[in-house]
């Protein structure tokens, strides 16, 4: 039963007159059909419905419930999202001043509580597959670290990646177990992890002290809606729900707690069955794709060597091979041609979220689309010429074609570009320190050398690729550049410019360090 | 138009499919009937949706809308209600180790925000009324801080307070400025002030720098909503932004930004003419209860000497007078015989909240039954024998037919308790420095003279009677345990315990400052 839900529509059948918040007082008169409905169950902390923020009702046997399905000792319900979960996570981790040891590959919240709490970091470089993708953190790496880095306070690391790539979780939290320290997954994506064989296990269940889980993102919930699991004895509670109650409003909604009671209730009803039948739809879809010459469902084949980690099924990243479109070409096609919206578009490949409410029609449409749009641009030649040749036909045949039907094309040809692990910005100064200073704008182009002031990245996903206090090198402005170029939208770029620390300010503070 | 809302309806009848976020896809088939409307409009930052957190589009449009109508040079809509406004606006007027000049009646989201950017602070004492309740911050208290502390760096109050009591916020506001400070006003509970003559105006237009609107207090939008508006340039924007960002989810909910958008739609269309029917509602509520005699509607008659402020319409207070009833007792009386769901109960008054979206039914429900109450408690026995001697009639004549209809009322009579605005708690160590020291569970009784390390408050409001840091007397104590006999909700006591620093470090620390 979901029982708040339930609970909240019986309450709104009842004769009990609010004169308390919310202000439409569940009075339908003024608000839109599609609002409606739910004002009737937005309350606020009236008698039998609990507080969130000392949860002793009804909440509190929602979250235990939360608690048995994903396999913690201990869940919170969260409305601020995955980025309320984060910041208080990273708080009951360590301590003002203490070190971190983290993805670079991290969400924007990661390093926003890494800001506010003032920690210094230490990077995990996860390895870059083909596509430019983001791949698996190396357990090797995360040991090797914590022998070299004693001051290191706990391990937080993404998994899965905005792309479906899984690192190996147990072997990591037994490496940071075996160091004394908690290991906090930011699990966002992998909400549905753990409930069916074909999918990856959870993180919970694989060791990690804290995992995060946005519900919205893969699981039938409202935006916004999270989880936050807490197992094991090395993270301090207290000061965990310290921040949960600091970070999250004090008048958190019914609808959305509401919404996370309805998602427990279909998890844990029809979880397995629906997983089970989005198996078998995407298996279906991966099958008509083998037609393809140019789209590719990108797996373990075409990421290429290195990847270790598992993919995941609720994510679908869509290659074109030979930089026959771009990402944004490939995305914009979908949607203005079939009005099939993607999540992403990256630089050669698309991003499809699927779930368990994904409907057959919905999977067949996009198939549809796929295959027709391979074909417009030569995918069944290429298919028919290049059998047992597979990525190096030549790519010039067509491109007229190809113009005339989807407009300019980029001319350099394949963008696939391959980020170096060893490519990384110099730290000159932690987060707290440069994010507060003097600073100024400048062109792009001139800042080559010059100390970031600003975070700059991607959204989605939302990974920075600078992050204030780092020296901004000359590969990453050409990559920052590439991607305004290719439609990308890139935060921390205005006009061409680049927020930089005041001239001089760096010097002087790179010096001491 | 509310132009973000029926965007959202028009693209929810369209064809387009989503394989993006969030993960119920728009599919009702799983959901309840109250949840499957809403989540029609439950999208995620895709094409023609603008993004909150880089807002150029649509959303930019409907915060200019709220800017116009509030008055403020710039608006944002907040999704983490309040809280994420207050925590940010904070961090945008005040360094780290800086001075905040703030009402000691702030809501704790104020004290979290302190607590976060390691501030110092200094507090107004608003004036305590009659029944207990805070009354206005003093703009001659305002400057006489501000002369003798030149440290302060900005001046933040609560006004409305919880029981409607405003501020003079114009001369604060221009007081704060002639020493060049900014002034934040914390008017979460005044998000309908400024559209009709009756009610007080808005914050914004009265010249305070930062502006706080919960919207979901008194106007119809969804709980968690609100706005938060700024203006002059005493405060640093891009700082704001940036907390803003931090503070609230990456992905902020579309519906709650849709019922924002209704919100605005409805009082720009239909304030006036709902404010004045409210006010024509509560006039008439008012002029049925003149005939309790127990019973009384608290104004500035009712709060006695020095209630210079103006109250709100929408805040009505319902007193009891000569302790016949505690405010427990009436509201669990009006929610348990006549489901009447009360907003808040304090130790000898009521509070419900009226606003623009409640019927005259529901008023009139009220009425009868606060009059049928008065009745059974003796009101009208008490009006026949007390014409023109008003609150001094004997107390003892019915207290049996009292107990026997609500059960045992407390005998030491009247139970209001006026705190002396000169009984200020000390000040050991600040929040930041409290917070995260060594603590213990000692209980209440033997806690006078320890420091506290936790924030002791009743909730609603939220305001707390004791921060980390402060030195815990005697009579604040009592005030405590008498909370809690009252049956009212303390929190920060915990089974008859508090959380005080462990012993010795206080000393060690009252002793350095």
């Amino acid at each position: 039963m979901a029982e708040l839900y339930e609970r909240l529509e019986k309450y709104e059948e009842s004769d009990y007159y609010p004169f308390h918040m919310p202000g439409h007082k569940r009075n339908k008169d003024m608000a839109g059909k599609a609002l409606a409905e739910a004002y009737g169950l937005d309350i606020t902390e009236i008698d039998g419905f609990d507080n969130l923020h000392q949860a002793e009702g009804i909440l509190k046997s929602e979250q235990e419930r939360a608690a048995r399905l994903y396999g913690a000792e201990k869940s919170y319900f969260l409305v601020n999202g995955s980025t309320g979960g984060i910041l208080s996570a990273i708080g009951a981790v360590a301590d003002k001043g203490g070190r971190l040891l983290m993805g670079r590959n991290c969400h924007k919240s990661v390093y926003h509580g890494v800001y506010l709490h003032e920690l210094e970091v230490s990077y995990l470089y996860p390895e870059i597959l083909g596509y430019d993708m983001a791949g698996t953190v190396s357990p090797k790496e995360v040991e090797e670290k914590l022998k070299e880095q004693p001051d290191i306070r706990a391990v937080l690391i993404t998994s899965p990646t905005y792309e479906g790539i899984v690192s190996d979780i147990r072997q990591i939290a037994s490496i940071a177990h075996r160091y004394g320290k908690p290991l906090v997954v930011d699990e966002a994506h992998g909400a549905h992890f753990g409930f069916h064989s074909g999918y990856p296990e959870n993180g919970v269940r694989l060791g990690a002290d804290i995992v995060i889980h946005s519900l919205h993102k893969t699981l039938p919930s409202m935006t916004q809606t999270a989880l936050l699991h807490v197992s094991g004895n090395l993270v301090d509670r207290r000061k965990l729900e310290r921040y949960l109650s600091i970070f999250q409003t004090s008048s958190p909604s019914y609808v959305l707690m509401a919404s996370i009671s309805s998602c427990l209730e279909t998890v844990e009803k029809e979880g397995w069955r629906l997983l089970e039948k989005l198996k078998r739809n995407r298996e279906k879809l991966e099958e008509k794709l083998k037609e393809c010459g140019y789209i590719t469902v990108l797996g373990p084949e075409q990421l290429k060597g290195g990847f270790a980690g598992r993919g995941d099924i609720c994510k679908l990243a869509v290659g074109i091979k030979e930089g026959r479109l771009t990402g944004r070409q490939l995305y914009d096609i979908l949607r203005q041609k079939y009005h099939l919206q993607m999540e992403m578009a990256a630089g050669n490949y698309v991003l499809a979220i699927l779930t368990i409410m994904d409907t057959e029609e919905g999977m067949d449409r996009l198939a549809k689309a796929l295959l027709e749009i391979d074909r417009a641009i030569g995918g069944a030649d290429k298919k028919a010429g290049s059998l047992g040749n597979g990525e190096n036909a030549a790519n010039n045949e067509d491109g007229d074609v190809r113009k005339e039907k989807y407009g300019r094309i980029r001319e350099e040809g394949n963008i696939q570009r391959i980020r170096k692990p060893e490519v990384v910005n110099e730290i000159a100064m932690p987060i707290y320190r440069a994010y507060n200073k003097e600073q100024e704008l400048v062109s792009a182009m001139e800042c080559c050398g010059r100390v970031s002031a600003e975070f700059i990245y991607l959204y989605p996903p939302g990974i920075p690729l600078a992050v204030p206090g780092e020296r901004l090198n000359n590969g990453l402005i050409v990559q920052i550049m590439d991607y305004a170029a290719m439609g990308l939208t890139v935060h921390g770029l205005e006009d061409g410019h680049i927020r930089v620390l005041t001239s001089g300010l760096e010097m002087e503070e790179t010096e001491k360090i």
